[in-house]
């Protein structure tokens, strides 16, 4: 049980937390911090928070559980807001989708990274954004994953662990880079990709009618796409990395496509598509 | 009005435009035709066509419109299996995505281009395919592209227009050229990158793990990759220029992204983005 939940970011992702604990009766009261107060209180109209301050280190006061739902780039700055503000006994923890610049900026914000920070990463969303977006099921059967330090408290890690289980996430435990490379493979690198695509098409010089004739193939690629570019910015530079030695990896293996059409070499293309439709065929039986 | 509709190849195509047709009551009698007599016993069974044979030659006897349907890969053999076999005032089409390929096969096939051959391709299906997943609303608001020759009976290409009218589709005219590489840009680049893409991760060491933490933009991306290896390994030998030119275009693109990223420029990043959503969002707003 949670008395006082606190949500800094009050969009889809730390709305939606906020409405399925609520949905579960199991917070009491929920405050919000964020930069606009429209948009805070538009989620007090919704029912999403009870009350909200736009300053961090106010709105933490007497919370035993704070999620900071931030864009990357706004990690630390919101470390430092609330350092030395939050109630003796305090969870914090974050839904950033890079793991290790988190880390890094708890690190510098606080001094050293606290052991009652639990770094944490639900994958789940859409790609809308903003509270108004936000339902209390977005993470039911949805994967989390939480990446402690060596000095992390264990009874925090629980107490995040159950907090995101009654929301109906099934919760791993990772090491907080092999998160990251995970998450550059499978998110990371098809948000780029999509965005790289649209772009380019953007650019071509018949590009009304390039999109005329797209199909529901290619609105589907493309959903992605659609995403906050801010955001995306954000996780790009956060996880710089393991995003670039994926981008890097899949040039190679797409130059090895390149090869076999411009070969004429239809074995080889057809050994590609089909591992690619069996391993997309598995996952999507999942 | 069609007196004998054949259909060579009824699968997911060629099924859903003998429906629609039968639906408007614009045809009489459906022959279908293909190798796989069990395939062809089940259209019957769902009433998409009324009889059928395995000899393309015999199924084309007396029909006044003609629908090839097949892989790019089977065209030619299908062609030459018709030659000298079409009624007089038949009309000839196909529904290849690829035009150029097509009519190089057509040409060999009958010695030259046939005035009544009107090229078309109708930009619509799912990652399903076969009979059983055609429906009579395929093509609804879709758009199917002609692209006839200098030589082309205009009152052909009218016929194949109205035809596709009648099953619900917006039927646009151009250079076959220029179909290539207008479909090599928003179908068949997205295709190889999906299949790529999903091929690179399966290959990962952690291949169970990768695909456990994809979440469901993963899924939107990467759906095209369920899609037909055969028939997509014909399109990329079929329209292998235009496909090799798109890739090169987009690793070069995708080469800025990169360097973006390596070189931390957030700026460019968030430029590209939001080119990226604002383009993909005017498109999934039509």
């Amino acid at each position: 049980m949670i008395n006082r939940l606190c949500i800094i970011g009050v969009g889809l992702i730390g709305g939606s937390l906020a409405r399925a604990l609520r949905a579960a009766g199991y917070c009491g009261e929920v405050i919000g911090a964020g930069r606009n107060p429209n948009h805070l209180r538009q989620a007090v109209e919704l029912g999403v928070i009870d009350r909200f301050e736009t300053d961090p280190g106010l709105a933490v006061a007497g919370a035993d559980m704070v999620l900071v739902a931030v864009p990357l780039g706004a990690m630390e700055s919101v470390f430092r807001s609330i350092h030395g503000r939050l109630a003796a006994g305090a969870v914090l923890t974050d839904a950033g989708s890079a793991k290790g610049s988190v880390i890094e900026a708890a690190g510098r914000a606080f001094g050293c990274v606290p052991d009652y920070f639990v770094p944490g990463h639900p994958i789940a969303g859409t790609e809308n954004s903003g509270v108004a977006a936000s339902v209390a099921d977005l993470y039911w059967n949805r994967r989390v994953i939480v990446t402690p330090l060596e000095n992390t408290d264990p009874a925090a890690t629980s107490r995040v662990r159950a907090m995101w289980e009654t929301a109906g996430a099934r919760v791993s435990e990772m090491e907080p880079a092999h998160h990251d490379a995970v998450l550059a493979a499978t998110s990371h690198l098809p948000h780029v990709l999509a965005f790289a695509l649209v772009e380019s098409l953007a650019r071509l010089g018949d590009r009304e009618e390039i999109f005329a004739y797209a199909a529901g193939g290619f609105r589907d690629f493309t959903r992605i796409a659609s995403s906050d570019p801010v955001m995306w910015r954000d996780i790009c530079l956060a996880n710089g990395d393991a995003i670039q030695s994926m981008i890097d990896r899949f040039i190679d293996d797409l130059r090895v496509v390149d090869r076999a059409v411009q070969e004429g070499d239809g074995e080889r293309l057809l050994e590609i598509f089909t591992c690619a439709k069996q391993a997309r065929d598995r996952f999507a039986g999942n």
